[in-house]
C-alpha cells in the first residue's frame, strides 16, 4: 500500500513555488492497538494553510519541516486495530493532511452521514468554512434583520454561505467577488441584493452605489484594499468580522487598513475570529445548515479538481481566485 | 469690551502654521432676551481639536472657515438678560471657543463648583478628557482586576487618567510616554507599574519587558508604530480601545496597523469610543472621580500656560509632546 504524500520541504516566502513541497511515497505502517487507517477521499483547500506555514505561530502551532502538510480531508475508515473510536467502513472528516491514508486513533476526527450530501460537502458547508460563517456572521457579527451586511471573497467557501445566511436573516447582502461571472452567481444564483466586482470596477465607488445608506456590518476575507474602502462605509456601532485576509498572506508585512479610524469616529469595532472556538456548538449549526440546505434556502458549491498529483496548481487558485466555492481536491484513485 | 478671537482662516494641510488661524478683536454685541455673556478663563486645548479643522466630518461638524476656533473652556457669566439658564456670578463650562467672551442660551454649558479643584480641572480629569478615559477604560476597554493595561499617550490628559482608574481597579498599569521625565512621573506620581519610554527605546522590546505576559487591554491615544508594536503582544480575547491618534492627525492618510491580523489570532478586538455618547452619565463619573481626586487616589496635573497670544505656540504642544498632563490656556487677562 503506497502512501502518496506532500511534505512540507521550506518555509515559504510570498506565494509557494512548487519546490515547497516535497512528494513522496511511502508504505502504510502497520496499526498499532486501538488505531485505524482512514483513507482520504477529498483534500480541503483553505487560505489558512497559507498561515499555518510561516514559522511563526499563527492560532495553531505552525507545520512542522518535514511533516505531512496539514489539511481537512474527508475519508473512510477501511481498517482498524482492537477497540477503535470509529468501526470499519465510517466515513469521517478531521485533519487528514494531503497525504492518501492516515493512521489515526481518530480523536480528531469527527463521524460524518454521506447519505443526503456528497463527501465534499463536508469539508465546506458542513465543515470548517461553514462553521466559519455561521458562527461568525451571527457571534461576532451579531447581524439583525434589516442590517446591511457587506461581505469579501462573497464567491468562496466561506463568504457564499455568510451571504446566505445573512439572507435568510433577512439583512441587506452585497458580496464583493473577482470577475462578472462570479458577481452574476451570486446574485442570480445565491439571491444577494447586489455584488461588486472588485476586478472591473472601483470598489470604493461601487460600494457607494451598492450600500447607499452604509454598512452594519462587513465581514472580511481579504484584508488590503477592499478592507480600506469598506471601512470608509461603516454606519454607527457597526460590526467588522475579521476573519481572513487572503490578499495579504503571501506578503511580508501586511497591509494595514488606513481608515482604522473610521471606527473611532463610527463608534465600530473591529473583531477577530477562529472557528475552533466554536467546536462545542457545531453539531447545533450542522443541523441548522443541513435544514436550510434541505429546505433549499443555502445552496452549497464545491469547486472539485482532480488528482494528487494536482495539489500544487490547485492550492494556488486560492489566492488567484481561480475557483467557485468551496476548494476540494479528489484524491482518492 | 474687545473680544479677542481666534478664527480658523484655512484647513491645514500638515501641522498647522500660525496663518492658520486670522488673530481678530471684535466689540461685545447686545445680549438678546435669554442670553448670556460669559468671560472665558480657561481654554482647553486638546488632539481632537485638529480633527476638526479637516474639511470631512468626523464625530462632529468640522469649525466653519473664518468661523472662532472651536475648543472647551471654563468661564464665569458675567452679564444676563432676561430669564438665563445661569445667574450672573456662575462658573461654567462649555465649548466657550479660543475668545474671550462668549454669548449663549447656556444650553451647551454646565455649572461647575469652583470651590474644591482648580478651575482649569473642570477641562480635564473633570471635563472631557476625564470622561473619555472613564467610560473608555470601563465600558469599552472592559478591565477586571488583574488585566494587563498598557496606554499610550500615558502622560498626557486622557492616557494619565487611564492609567489610574486602571490602578483603582486593580489592573497591571504600564505607560507609553515620551521622555525620562514623563516616565518617572507615570511611575513614582502616578502609580504605574512600568514605563516605556518611546523617545529612547524600542517600543517593542520595552512591551515584552514591561508587559511578559501579554496585553489584556491596549488603550491607544497615538496610532501609528505604537498601536502596531502593542498588537503583537496582544492575549487572547485582548480590547483595544481606539480613542485617538495623535501621531497620524496632521498626515493625509493615517498608517493602518500592519499587524491587525493580530485581532484574528487573538480572538481580540478593537473598538473606537467618543465620549459625547457617554453624556447622559457624565454626572455620576464627575461625582466618583471627584471622591478619587478628595481620597488621594486620583492626581489630576494640569499644565497651564497663559495669554491669549500664546495660543498658537501652545496648541504646538499638542503634537510636540511638551507638556504634562492636561493642556490649557489660561486667557483671563
Amino acid at each position: 500500500m503506497i502512501n502518496r504524500q506532500y511534505l512540507l520541504a521550506k518555509r515559504p516566502k510570498g506565494l509557494p513555488e512548487k519546490t515547497t513541497w516535497k512528494y513522496v511515497e511511502t508504505s502504510v505502517a502497520e496499526l498499532q492497538e486501538g488505531e485505524m487507517l482512514i483513507e482520504n477521499h477529498y483534500v480541503s483547500l483553505d487560505p489558512a494553510m497559507r498561515a499555518w506555514m510561516n514559522e511563526t505561530r499563527s492560532y495553531i502551532e505552525p507545520i512542522g519541516l518535514g511533516k505531512v502538510m496539514r489539511a481537512g480531508t474527508v475519508g473512510q475508515v477501511i481498517r482498524t486495530k482492537g477497540n477503535t473510536k470509529f468501526e470499519q467502513g465510517t466515513f469521517v472528516t478531521g485533519w487528514g493532511g494531503v497525504q492518501d491514508f492516515t493512521i489515526s486513533s481518530g480523536n480528531d476526527f469527527y463521524q460524518i452521514d454521506p447519505g443526503k450530501v456528497g463527501l465534499p460537502t463536508f469539508v465546506g458547508t458542513l465543515g470548517m468554512p461553514g462553521m466559519t460563517a455561521y458562527f461568525g456572521i451571527l457571534e461576532v457579527g451579531k447581524i439583525k434583520k434589516g442590517d446591511v451586511v457587506l461581505v469579501s471573497g462573497a464567491a468562496g467557501a466561506v463568504g457564499s454561505i455568510v451571504g446566505q445566511i445573512a439572507k435568510i436573516k433577512g439583512c441587506k447582502v452585497v458580496g464583493i467577488a473577482g470577475g462578472k461571472h462570479k458577481c452574476a452567481y451570486l446574485v442570480n444564483e445565491l439571491g444577494f441584493d447586489g455584488a461588486i466586482d472588485y476586478k472591473n470596477e472601483s470598489v470604493r465607488k461601487a460600494i457607494k452605489r451598492e450600500c447607499p445608506t452604509g454598512i452594519d456590518v462587513y465581514f472580511d476575507n481579504v484584508g488590503g484594499e477592499i478592507l480600506d474602502a469598506a471601512l470608509m462605509f461603516l454606519r454607527m456601532h457597526a460590526r467588522v468580522v475579521v476573519c481572513g485576509a487572503i490578499s495579504q498572506y503571501n506578503e511580508t508585512v501586511a497591509k494595514g487598513p488606513n481608515n482604522y479610524l473610521s471606527l473611532l469616529v463610527n463608534r465600530a469595532s473591529m473583531k477577530g475570529m477562529v472557528v475552533l472556538d466554536y467546536a462545542k456548538n457545531y453539531q447545533q449549526a450542522i443541523h441548522q445548515m443541513s435544514e436550510w440546505m434541505a429546505n433549499g434556502k443555502l445552496k452549497s458549491k464545491e469547486d472539485v479538481y482532480e488528482g494528487m498529483d494536482q495539489f500544487y496548481e490547485t492550492f494556488l487558485r486560492l489566492f488567484s481566485g481561480e475557483k467557485l466555492g468551496k476548494l476540494v481536491l479528489k484524491i482518492k484513485q
